[in-house]
């Protein structure tokens, strides 16, 4: 096989390629259908709805009490009362009683007494009542004939009740759009048909599962095809199966871009009209759009966020549209960027961000990753636009973000930058079970470094760090001291941790210790500059005399412990320093090092937060400390002890 | 039966009964279940999931290109191309592959050229790649071990993505709250069982529907009962054969306040502990809570929007409470009341309100009616809550307000008041359905003076009017000259109408006109003071000469047009002055008196609004015009027209 690059046939911007895909499609309306009112909550109302009953269908009491002619009442009071015969006059009626014939009001329970009398009970009335007092009038609620729901408006569980009681039994709404989804490639298997490991050469199909849902929350009812293999004439047929089963929207995924095995353009533009191919978004690029017999066919990109945008983007906005409505506009909040993010000119970028609300501002933190990055979609707070015309938000910038979650979350939400460590996760589980999802935390590895200086510039409510000083053996104080001056923090020791050398189960290549890393058969993966592992693994090839460029991939870096641990894993490299709890969970060999404290930074005045004192009690609780200790490699002999800095 | 009026046995503030319930059932958490991830989305996890599988599983190329070994092309330049021979020194890769065997990195398609060789095909390579660069490394997304989401996470699409990506493919999550609903009350009906006209003493059982759709909305599967008999073993033994057929929570409808047939409260206290009965909140004030063998049960109050009222504070945090959550907060917007709102001191009072942005402020309107209006509930946009503590907001107070609509809804709502007419329905509808659903009305009828006083305050975005001068028989100008001096708004003619005097069909008192309202025999609906009609109807008095106070039924008052056709309908009254239209809506008799205009008055800088302009499209519109004349009683010839002021 030669791959041969092709190129997007009809390269379009963002804004260009939803007018053309719209616009074509503004007329396409799903089916109507007329549905039982009981089942239409969250339908849209397809016209605008009349009353067939009036509401209340008749004069009744709106009270307890007795139905009376109001006027003779009128001379009763308190003291002087009027007295009626019972049954005649005054007629008991409870809540909801037809108004009795010949009585026009009701006079409360608690204004009048029944007193017996030889000629038949009589009520004695303590207050006069006006005509129709304490009567719910027939038609006061609803009036027969009114309109009393709008045409497109969706139902919601009072319209429901209000509908019944209008003796409205079934109303017409739009059909819910049909979708279906045909996942293409050779490679891509079903999840729960994949062998483990999976093996090399084949994908989980889970894009698939991600579109359904996501079409489901959009109102509509969609199907997931098996996959289709990788050829014009399949592709072809599953597309045109589609069509002619009735599906008001077919989308495909993969194969979309402009590779040697891309088939779906060619797919689109020989069934169809191919309107748009490539979009000047990223991710999500490699979009098709395309009319087949009239219908709505998307060609989805197979990376999952380029799958997220290009739905977001294209589909969403058209299964309202088919529905008669306008998709809600996501919410948006002014945040500050907390980290410079570059962006290519000439194409939107849609960045993956995290949000907390730090010192009284949003800060907006990028997730890193490219468009294979499942996890940022996961992990997302919201949606950064960075437009087409700009090369990049600084530092501090201000910008719009969408929010992927509601605006009252960001309250509850923790930022928190700096080192990489599996108890950190432990603990936003924890927060979030024991808050019952009220407080939140959202995290970025950017090493104990940019930790400290991300407290320092009041970009995270707190940070991960484990520097050490290597003239003390202390850890942070130090370099607190020296990189935040001025800043009023308090260390929370979180853990205590062995960090040492992961190789794999048995260490075939018999690594020693770091005098080892000069070997020139042995090669490292290393954490980034500014991690505190970095400056351990530094330091530790500075007492063992060895000059860093001797050691083989020291340049291969990686943020996390466990990206060190999977590097060795998988072969890429013989040897990385890291905790040995990420040895442990990827059972490799752990040849110790060092034992280190690891500590919260915190503001001071951030002691006091409410969220703060729930996240140290849960620290210090025996709970989370066995969690800990379950993980191996760590120790909590210190943990929750606040250090003097 | 003697009505007796017994006295709520426990009552409680909001506060205080929302303490003693929640703190009650607390620790009751929903029972746990594990289902596909497929099925999973909106589910709430119980515990952190970790991933099984690591993504990618392999090494991988992240384009399309050739693999190779990096230190291969360390010289490569544009100029001066590596050349490595195919299917050893570089390998033709698509997006995906899995990198072979013995390279560690990916040349981009764009940068390699293939060209044939007498001892096999060579790649030049035109561009140096460092190692690993354009390879997706094997877990650098997701790490086996790792956590993926925490505890009491809500899952979502991108979540389902990523849990089947990660191996995993069931999670435990908390299983749907199981509720049952009991209506209880021998006069009500399902509505779909109920003769038309529902006869006297019987009524519609529609809460039931509008609970179980409200419930739904928490996450809970809900159950309907059919009604039962209001007697005390009846009841008692619905509730049993909920708790012993394992419904976590059982509502029961009506019958819980402190009259002779409500039999609730003792049904609940002998079954169990009857916690509260009776909170000091308007509309809701006859809630019960109790538990019953150690499950909550609630006694839901018989008006519609009292049980809204009783689910909102009570079940719905419960039905989160119960999933180990917390219910999300109502989005709340800053008001300005925009007309006098009276309450009950000691006493929590719930408004409905509608909402209009209006000149830069959220102005809040109340919606009239008690607690059995149930359109109240429909027309609401959002809720005021009047603490105990106060008597009452005045107009142009600042207050919150909870939305029942989303915030952004706001900015396309228009906020009408003014004088009722049935067009202006017609009207709402017809935009709603032009902008699905983008631009949306919102009306209260308040009277013509009602509504130009408030475009004058700026409470309203514009007016219905139709207050005839009676010096020279031209509608509005004159008012608009003596109450908004400085007023700048435009007056557009929305239709002219017929009004006339509304009796039975067939006109049995043989009614000929205005002077026949002093018969004794008849007696009158009238309007509310300020609106047109009852300025109509005084000016035909006083041409006729006859004293109001000589009229039967004068101070009888009813708010719409509708309203004064219902009271002629139910024998209420045998006449009022009316719009043909509503004669014609409910087939009553119609005695022409005046041809008026109705005019809407619009501040003039709002008719370059888009929102305006678009009403004004509309209403010129030959489909709505054909609509307003099906309604009978109207003439469009003038329709759109604006009238200078």
């Amino acid at each position: 096989m030669v791959p041969k690059r092709q190129s997007y046939r009809n390269l379009k911007s963002l804004g260009e390629a939803q007018d053309i895909f719209f616009s074509r499609f503004r007329d396409l309306l799903a089916a109507t259908e007329s549905i039982p009112v009981r089942a239409a909550c969250g339908r849209q109302l397809v016209h605008a709805v009349k009353a067939v009953r009036s509401v209340p269908a008749y004069n009744a009491s709106a009270v307890d009490g007795v139905a009376v002619r109001a006027a003779s009442t009128f001379a009763a009071f308190q003291e002087t009362p009027a007295s009626l015969a019972a049954g005649t006059e005054a007629v008991p009626v409870n809540t909801g009683n037809p108004l009795p014939e010949g009585m026009d009001a009701v006079v409360m329970i608690e204004k009048v007494e029944r007193l017996p009398h030889p000629s038949g009970d009589r009520y004695e009335v303590r207050e006069a009542v006006y005509p129709w007092q304490h009567v719910r009038k027939m038609g006061e609620d609803i009036v027969r004939g009114e309109i009393i729901l709008p045409a497109r408006h969706v139902v919601r569980p009072y319209d429901q009740g209000a509908l019944l009681a209008a003796g409205v039994n079934a109303v017409e709404v739009f059909r819910k759009p049909r979708v279906l989804v045909i996942p293409t490639g050779g490679e891509v298997v079903p999840p729960e048909e994949a062998p483990d490991p999976v093996p090399p050469g084949k994908i989980l199909e889970v894009n698939g599962q991600m579109l359904v849902s996501l079409a489901a929350e959009c109102g509509a009812e969609c199907v997931l095809n098996r996959p289709v293999r990788d050829d014009l004439g399949t592709i072809k047929d599953s597309i045109l199966g589609g069509v002619a089963s009735g599906y008001d929207v077919v989308m495909t995924i993969a194969g979309s871009s402009a590779g040697s095995e891309d088939y779906t353009p060619a797919a689109f533009a020989e069934l169809g009209e191919l309107l748009v191919h490539g979009v000047t978004v990223m991710p999500g690029k490699p979009t098709l759009l395309a009319a087949v017999q009239g219908r709505p066919v998307v060609g989805i990109p197979g990376y999952p966020v380029s799958a997220a945008v290009s739905f977001r983007e294209f589909v969403r906005p058209l299964l309202f549209q088919l529905q008669g409505r306008t998709a809600p506009e996501h919410p948006v909040v002014g945040a500050v960027v907390g980290r410079k993010i570059p962006s290519k000119p000439g194409v939107e970028e849609h960045v993956r961000v995290i949000l907390g609300r730090v010192g009284g501002k949003v800060v907006a933190m990028p997730l890193g990753g490219g468009a294979g990055m499942l996890t940022s979609l996961v992990r997302a707070d919201g949606i950064l636009r960075i437009p087409a015309t700009v090369s990049g938000l600084g530092e501090g910038e201000a910008a719009p973000v969408e929010l992927l979650t509601s605006e009252k979350d960001l309250d509850g939400r923790l930022l928190v930058l700096g080192s990489h460590d599996l108890t950190i996760d432990l603990l936003a589980s924890a927060v979030q079970e024991a808050t019952e999802g009220r407080v939140t935390i959202s995290s970025s590895n950017v090493g104990s470094m940019g930790g400290l200086l991300a407290v320092g510039k009041g970009v995270a409510h707190f940070a991960g760090s484990h520097l050490l000083d290597t003239d003390t053996g202390d850890y942070n104080r130090s370099w607190i001291r020296k990189h935040l001056p001025d800043a009023d923090v308090a260390l929370v020791t979180l853990v205590h941790r062995h960090q040492g050398l992961i190789t794999p189960k048995g260490n075939p290549k018999g690594i020693a210790g770091v005098c080892d890393l000069v070997r020139p058969d042995v090669s490292l993966v290393n954490r980034q500059a500014g991690s505190g592992t970095r400056i351990l693994l530094d330091y530790e090839l500075g007492k063992a005399g060895i000059d860093a460029a001797a050691v083989a991939g020291y340049r291969n870096e990686e943020y996390t412990h466990m990206g060190v641990a999977m590097a060795v894993t998988s072969g890429r490299a013989d040897v990385g320093m890291g905790i040995a709890a990420a040895a442990q969970a990827l059972d490799l060999g752990f040849i110790p090092v060092a034992r280190e404290r690891y500590d919260l930074v915190i503001p001071t005045p951030l002691l006091d937060d409410p969220r703060i004192v729930l996240l140290l009690d849960i620290i210090r609780s025996d709970a989370f400390k066995a969690q800990v200790l379950a993980l191996g490699g760590y120790e909590v002999g210190e943990t929750g002890k606040i250090q003097l800095t």
